[in-house]
């Protein structure tokens, strides 16, 4: 990994809270793990990358190359096409809306590829191409348990769609998400739910091939799931986002540890309420969001859990509160109220860093192998893209 | 209100989605009804511009001119400032290292109120303002309802801390903030909370008085109890935020009618789903947020509820789902799904006004009263003001 550029002199005890931080030493472990799994399995891997939306993060996945990647916005995948990315799934449904913007970044040389799951959808993506004359790389989404979009395998619509995808040369492959992994509270679950993942592309694409339809890309994943994945026979890539970063989320199904956490968000101490054992930050929903994904887990987490301003941990302690700028930290049971004055700085790592990390316009890069003070040194600022 | 500038010759028909949209007739109506309120109530009336945090949206409030107004962060403090506004509140206790830019600002001329609620506070600030040479008008946050932060109006510290702050020519008054009324089912229970929300604030008032400590401030206010108050003897001025938009929280607690909401986002429909009885949009909890804050009410509104594009309600179907850029429409019991073709328009109505807004940069304006098509024109395109 190249070092990150020193923009300032500046330590997490100097910008004013909250802001968010990225530890590039723990997002680069993370990312370097399933780069290992996916050359073990055989496999391409396409990184999500809608939890950072960020450049500077992406610049660690292929090694500083831009390679292939997965977008959640046209919006990324504009800014992902200005950096160099010719490689780009847009892995929600397609909205014929948005197909000028498709049609102007294939016109720009960017194979971006568009999924779809109705024959509506692959008619008017036909059509298109057509008025164009560019091809237009689809996928048809693939349901492999339930859990949002696409066809059953064994849909009558699969083939279909397939052939007028295939008429129009716009016919790339099957793309599925095993969503529901999320809530696979075990490893053999997480294994069941990548081999359905798995069965589940492969089963649609063979139908297509049955079908005399040629299928190129056969994409599977879920952070979970790309974990746990012991054959991918058959499948050509892999996706996953949220592994970079890491979250309370993932930590509680098991996927990776609390201390692979690579995002945080450092916040204030700006009062106390030792009547209701409350401690008040300046950091609420505004700066972690509002989701509680641990909230259906075994450990409930709350807001998020606490480590000082070095990254170690707060023991007992846990965010339970929040409103638009207002943290509420409360001891777990039986644990005591630690004393931290006003003015104290904290570190709260999240629920779901995709929804955290969307709090923010970008990221406080810290490097944990580097800092070992009680403020980590500030090596760079890394924007976010935001926006549609 | 002056007609806002047209920007652009197009409807709801033409953004890509997800985006945010701004009826100005419902703001302006919610925000003549509380101004109506607060004069006949005989308090000035102070607006929380944290919900919609826009310069455009707060031109509405004060007639075109800028008068006082309450913040959430220095972030918004600093851009109306830049605004032409001399007269804020910065809601959210202070933290030592935030006032720099707290005597910044001073120094520009504006009066900016500072909240705290600790001798510690209250010593940081005295000592900042002497070695600044300037007076920083601070207020002493009272907890009427055991919602955040704040002192008990007969707690001990109060008047130790009115006093630290008069002899360093700070003491502004006292503020409170009756949170828990979001919470408060019926309009008794609102009557209630509003005037327990002034008994609090003049009580400690009135111990500050009594201990020769001059209090020029009385502030209280949340969006219920701002509705509901019958009698503010001894507040000087009144507070809300999410009023100007409203939401399906405020209309569960009977606040406002949903036909008041003034907030919104369009989305398109992608795909179906039949077997399981789902629409699936391209609006997720990034356009929507992660907030639930129907699901502790009566009727829990899922993520949303569902208008056509002219703002026509959608009998029956509510937004149920959720994930980062998608969205799940499911009808509610006995009602049937109704038939929306993928590519059809539709408009969210929010949980809660103020952590949707926060997912969009900005927000496109119509004029309920002038479009009566079934895609409104676009009257403008109003900024937001964004991070800390």
């Amino acid at each position: 990994m190249a070092a990150p550029p020193l923009v300032a002199p500046t330590t997490l005890a100097d910008p004013d809270t909250p802001f968010a931080v990225v530890d590039v030493h723990k997002a680069q472990s993370n990312i370097e793990r399933l780069a290992r799994r996916a050359d073990r399995l055989g496999v391409t891997l396409r990184p999500h990358v809608k939890t950072a939306k960020s450049l500077d993060v992406a610049a660690l996945l292929h090694g500083g190359a831009p390679g292939p990647v997965t977008v959640s916005t046209l919006a990324e995948a504009e800014a992902f096409a200005d950096g160099g990315y010719t490689d780009i799934t847009y892995a929600v449904g397609i909205d014929a809306h948005k197909l000028p913007r498709v049609i102007a970044l294939l016109r720009r040389g960017v194979t971006l590829r568009v999924l779809l799951d109705s024959r509506e959808q692959a008619a008017f993506v036909a059509e298109a191409a057509h008025e164009a004359g560019v091809a237009v790389p689809a996928q048809i989404e693939i349901d492999c348990d339930g859990h949002r979009g696409g066809l059953k395998p064994g849909s009558p619509e699969l083939v279909d769609i397939g052939r007028i995808l295939h008429e129009a040369g716009c016919l790339d492959g099957v793309l599925t998400h095993a969503g529901e992994s999320y809530f696979a509270y075990t490893p053999e679950e997480q294994r069941l739910a990548a081999g359905n993942e798995r069965d589940a592309a492969v089963a649609a694409a063979e139908r297509l091939r049955a079908a005399g339809l040629p299928v190129g890309t056969v994409s599977v994943g879920s952070t979970p799931t790309a974990h746990a994945a012991e054959d991918l026979t058959g499948v050509t890539e892999l996706r996953a986002g949220n592994y970079v970063f890491f979250d309370l989320v993932m930590a509680g199904l098991g996927v990776c540890r609390v201390e692979d956490l690579a995002l945080s968000v450092v916040v204030t101490v700006i009062g106390h309420r030792p009547e209701y054992g409350w401690i008040i930050t300046d950091g609420g929903w505004m700066a972690m969001s509002r989701d509680r994904g641990t909230s259906v887990q075994a450990q409930d987490q709350g807001y998020g859990l606490v480590l000082d301003l070095a990254g170690n941990p707060v023991p007992g302690l846990a965010m339970t509160g929040a409103s638009q700028e207002h943290g509420t930290l409360t001891a777990r049971a039986g644990a005591d109220l630690p004393d931290l004055p006003v003015g104290t700085r904290l570190r709260i790592l999240p629920n779901h860093a995709c929804a955290t990390a969307a709090q923010h316009h970008g990221y406080h890069v810290i490097d944990s192998t580097r800092s070992a003070d009680t403020a980590p040194a500030i090596q760079a600022i890394w924007e976010r893209i935001t926006g549609w």
